[in-house]
């Protein structure tokens, strides 16, 4: 069975947003700390109705350990592809908080690439 | 009890290779998706080695699912605070695969800055 997550990822795909918000507890909080921006219930589905683009979401990774589950997906938008890795408390069949990192591409420093 | 994925971050820490070496499965093999690099057991142990700098690793959390551990470190270096994403991959007592993402902090784009 789909852990909460999944279920989360799989309604965002489809742009089903009450199916998102029913997955949100109401005290949901989320956190992106490499912006520093933080959403509660209603901004965190603010926020991603008006992410601008044609996303789509592919999960490549899930790791469940009941209360905390951490997902990687592939995001595409417009052709390019972007990896965000997702950390999710659950409390009962909602998602009560999530901390999410969007990792870029880097350049191999000079000091360790292979000649 | 510690998991093998904290045993490993203390033996970093310490600088004590040989531990770290010993938590490392012989086939094991690492990836810095952002970057492409690969790593096996000797190279992985070479860059980390050489890796300049003071660094020092402080665990922030530690989601436990078994065969898969997923950890978030913050990596200090000269005063710098750098985060890490590592997806371990247990067999038995040691780890046969790490995928790590290194996340960079980035600007709120306009479109969500709020007034």
């Amino acid at each position: 069975m789909d852990t909460v997550p999944q279920r989360l990822w799989i309604a965002m795909e489809n742009r089903d947003w009450r199916a998102v918000r029913d997955l949100l507890h109401p005290d949901f909080r989320a956190e992106w700390p490499q912006s520093g921006e933080t959403f509660d219930r209603e901004s965190f589905l603010d926020v991603n109705r008006r992410y601008p683009g044609d996303w789509h979401i592919s999960v490549q990774q899930v790791v469940d350990a009941g209360e905390w589950v951490v997902t990687e997906i592939e995001v595409s938008l417009d052709g390019e592809s972007q990896p965000a890795v997702s950390f999710f408390r659950l409390r009962g069949a909602q998602i009560i908080a999530l901390r999410e990192w969007w990792p870029e591409p880097f350049a191999v420093p000079d000091w360790r690439r292979t000649p």
